[in-house]
């Protein structure tokens, strides 16, 4: 099957709009969150979340700030300058899916959702209590993106909460052990088993590839 | 267990790097085919590809332009303005992972990993064979990160390559179907289960969560 420019401009917003957001592949399934300056929390999650660096530790995620929908997520973030990224796993994928619903600012989440708002470490934002891997950020650079709209927002990383057996022994992070899930397009979710560890890819330690495609 | 910014700044540098790569969970695994202005084709495996908007489709991925490190990649979608982004599937992980090594330019990545260089419906850049859902790109913007010295790539979507088979009757892509697989960290292969799908969220149409969580 063949698409072309024009094929995407015809075919029906929503197929699309599935299509679009499913073709990068799996994404990450993590719940950010946030506290407004007047207090009022918020949980959302998002699937949009990318490494940027790993020393100092930078995270970003794309948020879409268009006409009249008002986004409290970013909206806290940009208030307070703090937030949280809780990993989804396969236990409470329903309550974190319905995140995505349009509440009003006022109105929190948590409670809606029925997912845990935690306070550790004296972080400002709230982090979820049903998250085994989660991780508090601060703001550190919010880049415009003209060809949309959109901006992707940055975070470097202030503090890392995670069980101690998700790490093996060369220090990887077990997806698996964490039960996490991975989302395909907008709505779909997966569950990650573990095939295999490879070591860093050096020109002159090529494996014999021999028939193997 | 908690790491504090400080733990992290003491932390081995191959630990880190193995931590903070890991914790936004897990990431698509994708080949980004190109090919210089004087014919060289290239194709290296990326693990930050990320979803930027729908209409027009655009994605967007994170290079590092670094010291003395050529990249690639980077250069030759600055030439040919140019490029595919390709799924990898459980069948070719190794051949996909090892094209990860720092090749000479003048060395075809395609021949050294034994993977298919491949041209389609006139797109300048090359496709990978044995992938299964693949699509062209053209460059539309390129984004500094401040923070880093990295760069966000964006491109629209021009021309989407997949099989009829794998997607549903709503139109969404199964990725357990193509055999997809998932990034963990910087070397750590999963693949794919579909747990469930879910309806777009809405406030009004909350499930009901009790003791759910």
């Amino acid at each position: 099957m063949h698409l072309t420019r024009e094929d995407l401009k015809k075919m029906h917003r929503v197929r699309r709009l599935n299509l679009i957001n499913g073709i990068s592949g799996i994404k990450p399934a993590n719940l950010i969150g946030t506290k407004s300056k007047s207090g009022i929390p918020n949980v959302s999650i998002f699937s949009s979340i990318v490494h940027i660096g790993s020393d100092p530790g930078l995270i970003g995620f794309i948020t879409r700030q268009s006409g009249d929908v008002v986004r409290n997520t970013y909206n806290n973030i940009c208030q307070t300058g703090h937030y949280t990224i809780n990993h989804i796993h396969e236990s409470f994928i329903e309550n974190a899916h319905y995140t995505s619903a349009k509440f009003d600012a006022e109105v929190s989440e948590f409670e809606q959702c029925y997912l845990t708002e935690e306070y550790l470490y004296k972080f400002p934002a709230p982090f979820v209590g049903e998250s085994k891997l989660k991780f508090g950020l601060k703001l550190v650079e919010e880049v415009n993106i003209k060809s949309n709209g959109t901006k992707m927002i940055i975070g470097q990383v202030q503090e890392i909460i995670l069980p101690e057996n998700c790490l093996d022994d060369k220090g990887y992070l077990r997806l698996d052990k964490l039960s996490d899930v991975g989302i395909g397009g907008l709505s779909s979710y997966y569950n990650l088993r573990r095939i295999k560890s490879f070591p860093v890819a050096k020109v002159g330690e090529l494996p014999e590839f021999g028939g193997e495609r």
